[in-house]
């Protein structure tokens, strides 16, 4: 049968009108008299909902008013305007059909629902209006992205999930096995026996597809991932979740300026991109969950982000280091309030700060000229910091061996690697974007267990 | 400094002939004479190279001429056409710069390895011809997933990647945890404490991300999950392997009639994407891969799929039972052998098979009123057998619990599930497309390693 969308309904209302339609979706609301009701029937398709109208002439007319908040109906009608209502249009029906009722204990009432109590019926809250929202908007997000990069040419890798190395050590990781936990097999000298894992070796979740990313930047100029990452670390914050995904492009016959540039261009798209699809739901956003919003990501899309390098920020902070909990001095890592201050107060755009001490900085970053700093890039955006980190790679072998070397890095592990320096090295960058942060900051919302279907975070992993 | 692709200028020569261009790319082939040299390069961006010419009046003649296949150049000069030449124009470069040289021992010359030595440099595979096509339309048939979707308003969801249920016990798990392999902390009964584990209890890989799914498309109405997925199966063969990506579909308001039209209408519609984005590639794998690709393709383009039941199937295929290793009766699942009859030799088409028995089949599939069957459906197509498997969900409680009583799985492990009967349950439908048999039936690919950017199969976990 065919059903018509609430969003198609609500976009092209010249096809419908006066037409014969059918709907499906659950019933957020109903109220009758004894000839005729009113349902409120969303569908997910759209922020907003269709009222229908239905009349005691039905066969199934008490059937249907006695249907509870979440019935799903089938509903047949003629699409009608009504200029005096609050809706532009609603559907009289000829013919409604329960398709599954809703249990009296059903969670979702009417009354609000705080946040927390959502998180636990992650299988019910995307019913909700603000969980429609977010999730539909990351979905958008998600594809945003991906035409971004295809738009350009880019190839999208699936780097792995499993993987035998621990990356650039980025954090603490989930080791994956097969042997027997309640009898784990044991080498002579005591140690787990990995020969007879799976993988006959010992292997974990990735942490970063970066270098394996640029193993095919190196093969197709550009490149970029979009996959699940994963950190085991303990940390009960808003913003960290033990698997979230990850967007990493990488660029050949690139620099530190063409990264930014691809950055600065990436994220105007994808707000672009969202605010033209979904503009109901970022004006609910807007209204009931971060009332800066709009305008803040007008901002950003209106602005030539600004470029600073790390010592001239540091310099503009030591100004005014008595406003800080943590004292900057030259050396140290830029904290959250430090990010913000730059990008909110003093330049009131998004700042690109360059060029970090090499010390506060992964191993594979291009050492600049002066000995000293290292060409990456932090993006700070205003309401949320540090949003996109990368860097210019080190293309160089030899220095990368040496700086590898200060590191205690284990060369053969990385032998892969080293190749890409000796056969045919280019200049390249690259960057990653938390994709949860990343819809947290379009979205406004504060937790990231908001913006993710089913969190993983230290002790929780429901459904 | 502005790269032009090669890609683009073979897609829009009248933009740059005569106009000085920039590219950046990797030797393929040299030949110098005492005062001029062609060099053939590729930038990744697409099939074909492009050649360039330079000459003794440059001041670094000599270091360019003894570049080895595998360097990197970045190469600006005038786009000339070559009317008399097989290729259509090249590039009569001002200059060259020699990005990084690549060492004697570069292991692809132009002498063609096997796909098995290949897999063993898996870093430095995707500069070769066949994997440059691969992994491109791979990325390709990645983004036409998407746009389908996407195109008609599906959401797509991120389902989890950690589970702590088995989901369908659709097949060996992986354990993820984070308790010490050399001393697993145990319970009083002797079996390992997952309440010191990172999420409090055990937790696997999943296996499949559709139970989730399910409840997104009880709020959304359409929805698709494209993950990666595990298996932990200790099997050897050309078309399996433990990290894989699956795409999964599910719709609303929607039967098992529906879900084939979706199924038939997203393969057609992926086909058509790259045959028009990838012509090059899908050319040179009919030519070098598998020659009767094109024709295949075509073939299901043109196709109104068939739709026959399994005991229909199970008929036809009793008349020639004696072609066959497995005989079949029915009751017997389907194997490689008899779907290939079916689609290859019988209706020379894809297929649909729908309609199975019941106990060969998972317990969320809708009972069949015959009390024997379940509105299942597995998409066979020439050259391949299975492709897509998908089913009408039981959406009545009853007999869903019924079900899973039979096939004794534990009620309480899948609340969630039973939630969704019982709060709004509509008739829904999906299905799930393995992502890398579907590369591989798009490139005539033989073996899943080479669809895959880093493989994980028992015993390897490369990179």
């Amino acid at each position: 049968m065919k059903i018509t969308k609430i969003k198609e309904v609500f976009r092209n209302p010249q096809e419908y009108l006066d037409k014969e339609i059918t709907i499906g979706g659950w019933i957020r609301s109903l109220r009758d008299s004894k000839t005729f009701g009113f349902i409120v029937i969303n569908d997910g398709s759209y922020f907003e909902p269709m009222q229908v109208v239905y009349h005691d002439t039905m066969e199934n007319f008490e059937q249907i008013s006695k249907q509870n908040v979440g019935a799903a109906l089938m509903v047949t009608g003629t699409l009608v305007a009504t200029p005096q209502a609050k809706q532009p249009f609603e559907i009289q029906a000829r013919e409604v059909v329960v398709e599954g009722a809703s249990a009296p204990d059903y969670p979702l009432q009417k009354k609000r629902h705080s946040f927390e109590y959502l998180r636990t019926i992650s299988h019910l809250r995307p019913r909700t209006n603000t969980f429609q929202a977010v999730f539909r908007v990351r979905s958008l997000i998600a594809f945003a992205i991906h035409k971004f990069f295809q738009e350009q040419g880019f190839v999208y890798v699936h780097t792995p999930i499993i993987t035998g190395s621990d990356a650039e050590g980025a954090g603490e990781m989930f080791q994956v096995t097969t042997l027997d936990m309640k009898n784990v097999p044991q080498t002579e000298d005591g140690s787990p026996d990995y020969s007879q894992d799976f993988f006959g070796k010992e292997t974990s979740l990735t942490v970063s597809g970066q270098l394996n990313g640029e193993t095919f930047a190196q093969a197709f100029g550009d490149i970029y991932t979009f996959g699940p990452t994963f950190r085991a670390e303990n940390s009960n914050t808003t913003r960290h979740a033990a698997e979230f995904w990850m967007i990493e492009p990488e660029i050949a016959f690139a620099d530190l300026e063409d990264d930014m540039d691809l950055a600065e261009a990436m994220l105007k798209y994808i707000i672009k991109y969202v605010l033209e699809e979904a503009p109901e739901e970022m004006k609910f956003f807007n209204s009931f969950v971060d009332k800066g919003l709009a305008s803040r990501l007008e901002l950003v899309l209106n602005s030539d982000f600004e470029r600073i390098t790390y010592t001239k920020a540091i310099e503009l902070l030591e100004k005014v280091n008595d406003k800080f909990e943590f004292k900057v001095t030259w050396g140290s890592d830029l904290q959250t309030e430090h990010e913000r201050y730059l990008t909110e107060q003093l330049y009131k755009k998004p700042v690109f700060v360059t060029d970090y001490p090499k010390e506060i900085k992964a191993f594979y970053m291009k050492q600049n000229a002066d000995g000293k700093t290292v060409a990456a890039m932090d993006c700070l955006v205003p309401g949320i910091g540090e949003i996109i980190g990368g860097s210019q790679r080190e293309d160089d072998m030899d220095k990368l061996r040496a700086r590898m070397e200060e590191c205690n890095l284990d060369e053969g592990e990385y032998d892969f690697y080293l190749d890409l320096r000796k056969y045919g090295s280019t200049k390249h960058a690259g960057f990653g974007l938390g994709f949860e942060r990343c819809v947290m900051y379009l979205t406004g919302m504060g937790n990231i267990r908001d913006v993710v279907p089913f969190p993983r975070t230290a002790g929780t992993c429901d459904l």
